[in-house]
């Protein structure tokens, strides 16, 4: 499943698993410069918070190279880096990847461009590394809130795909398998417009071997009201201060059916969805993509033409429907402004 | 609009505008006999309660003359009403729609064929054009819930295409238009897997020049969140005793947000929706539907080969998220055990 994003030294490129083609055709994607990467994260060739927060590392790699020969490549660097960070407005990891990439750089400002690209290539390789290692450690957390033969619910892609590997909201349901707990089943919400939960998650899911049943996300309140599921667990693109997790749209209702039916909702997300800059969740800027996504399902338009529609990414779930925050830290509980201080505190970042 | 259900008595034909094909064809499907009026049933080239009703009541006329030349045709005829009633559980109006006809035979179990044939096309007119004055009725009533500049979200298609015509949910939305109300705005949930309201509400709304904006059911809780929703009206297929509403899958969602948001979430419907033997929705039987409505739209695979669904086609809403319960009969309020006794009392049904 890690196939999903490899960086090539010999192409100068980075390899995305197009997934916007999941799972009908399994088609590579070529990032060869800053351009592509942007329309690769703007257009869902890859999504996922962290996983985005991965491309956003290697993508200051290619446009290092990109700059060689200009002769004010710092400017001309400075400038591309922005026009990453910028790409998508909701997940933090974004800018989180590209401010890690501009923090080695500021601790060394007389690097030659060439030195620069040798550190960020073993910073992105990094960055790579430590995001598998990052939701492994969260998965093992996780998996202590799973019991034997628990539905769990999902919503969108919170898997190996959206992330380096292994995934969050996934890397939990693989961290109770891999700790030995039986008899777990996933729902996955089939999450429109994009269709990620019925695309991606049921595709790795399937070729992992762990049951799965994809249902619309209009499903959700018949199937807790009648019991089907015993826990809820999501990823994040953004975690704000006190709690507040903005997660793929529709996620809030999931949420708040949850807490009317007694089920635990978990959000599973590292430390680096974190944005202790943010105070709540209604304070995040919320991406508002293309119409073409709710109009048009593959090549099948589904609404009249000239009727307008909303297509607004993400939503804000109120802490107060969070029963517990998975991180590589251990699962933070309320109250979060707390837990999530203590958190960061434990890792050692200021 | 009301071109969608006609009955031609030249081509002893009920001709129903195909909704299946909506909005990118306008294609006519003619029943003839039995079997067509149960598979226009069943995959939906009619759909909507009191559309189902007024089908259920042409079929029967179909069933009448189909059985002409039969030795035993009262028998061969009690055989087909009961496979048009049993075509699909849900929707209370399929049964009561064949019961009517019944009722009426049973008045006169002597008559011939030919006789009952005649009765059964007068009542089978009566019961269309009555869906229509009812809805109507039904229009007015619910205009007193609606002000001013309120954008009304709804829920599927409870349009004219769900009944003979004007509506039940989008009826209200008429009647506060015809009633004189300004600046009425109307956002359709797309409603999947059958996308009810991407597809019909957004092209009866437009047809009608009502301002209509589709969104995808995940976005329902931001919507409401940032207030840009202010009633929400669905219709129903069945309502039980106690007045708990079994409408389209997601429907529960919608007013479980409603009641989150302070947004009045009323339902709309004839008595004739309104099921006394039924005690609660929870005990209303819910149609499972074919895994391709989830698996594909149009021609488009979106789920991997070997992964299934759930296909619940409806849930219920708890009586205590509904502001009201718009009828013929004026909007009944809580406790609904009265007042739905007391709105069959007033309209004459025992």
């Amino acid at each position: 499943m890690e196939r999903h994003i490899r960086y090539s030294a010999d192409d100068r490129a980075l390899i995305l698993l197009d997934q916007r083609y999941l799972p009908s055709r399994e088609d590579d994607f070529y990032c060869r410069n800053t351009e592509d990467i942007i329309y690769a994260l703007q257009t869902m060739v890859v999504r996922g918070a962290p996983a985005i927060g991965v491309t956003a590392a290697y993508g200051c790699l290619l446009a290092a190279i990109e700059v060689a020969g200009e002769a004010d490549w710092q400017s001309a660097l400075r400038d591309k880096l922005e026009a990453i960070a910028e790409a998508r407005p909701t997940a933090v990891n974004l800018r989180w990847g590209v401010e890690r990439m501009k923090a080695l750089w500021a601790e060394r400002p007389d690097v030659t461009r060439e030195g620069l690209t040798n550190m960020w290539l073993m910073e992105a390789t990094l960055v790579h590394r430590e995001d598998i290692e990052i939701n492994t450690r969260m998965g093992a957390h996780g998996a202590t809130v799973i019991d034997d033969g628990d539905t769990v619910m999902t919503h969108c892609n919170a898997g190996a795909l959206a992330t380096a590997g292994y995934g969050t909201a996934l890397g939990v349901i693989r961290g109770a398998i891999d700790a030995g707990k039986k008899g777990i089943t996933v729902i996955a919400n089939e999450t429109r417009p994009f269709l990620q939960g019925a695309r991606l998650t049921a595709y790795e899911l399937k070729e992992d071997n762990i049951p799965v049943t994809v249902a619309c996300d209009n499903a959700c309140g018949l199937l807790m009201r009648r019991g089907m599921v015993q826990k809820v667990v999501v990823g994040a693109d953004r975690i704000a201060a006190n709690g507040d997790a903005v997660n793929k749209i529709g996620t809030y209702s999931v949420a708040l059916l949850a807490r009317e039916h007694g089920v635990p909702f978990y959000v599973a997300a590292p430390l680096s969805t974190i944005d202790r800059n943010m105070p709540t969740g209604d304070d995040t800027p919320i991406e508002d993509r293309t119409p073409r996504e709710v109009t048009h399902v593959g090549e099948t338009q589904i609404t009249p033409d000239g009727v307008p529609v909303y297509n607004f990414a993400f939503d804000a779930t109120p802490n107060e429907l969070i029963a517990g925050i998975v991180t590589e830290m251990g699962v933070l509980r309320p109250p979060y402004k707390e837990s999530i201080a203590k958190a960061f505190k434990d890792a050692g970042i200021k």
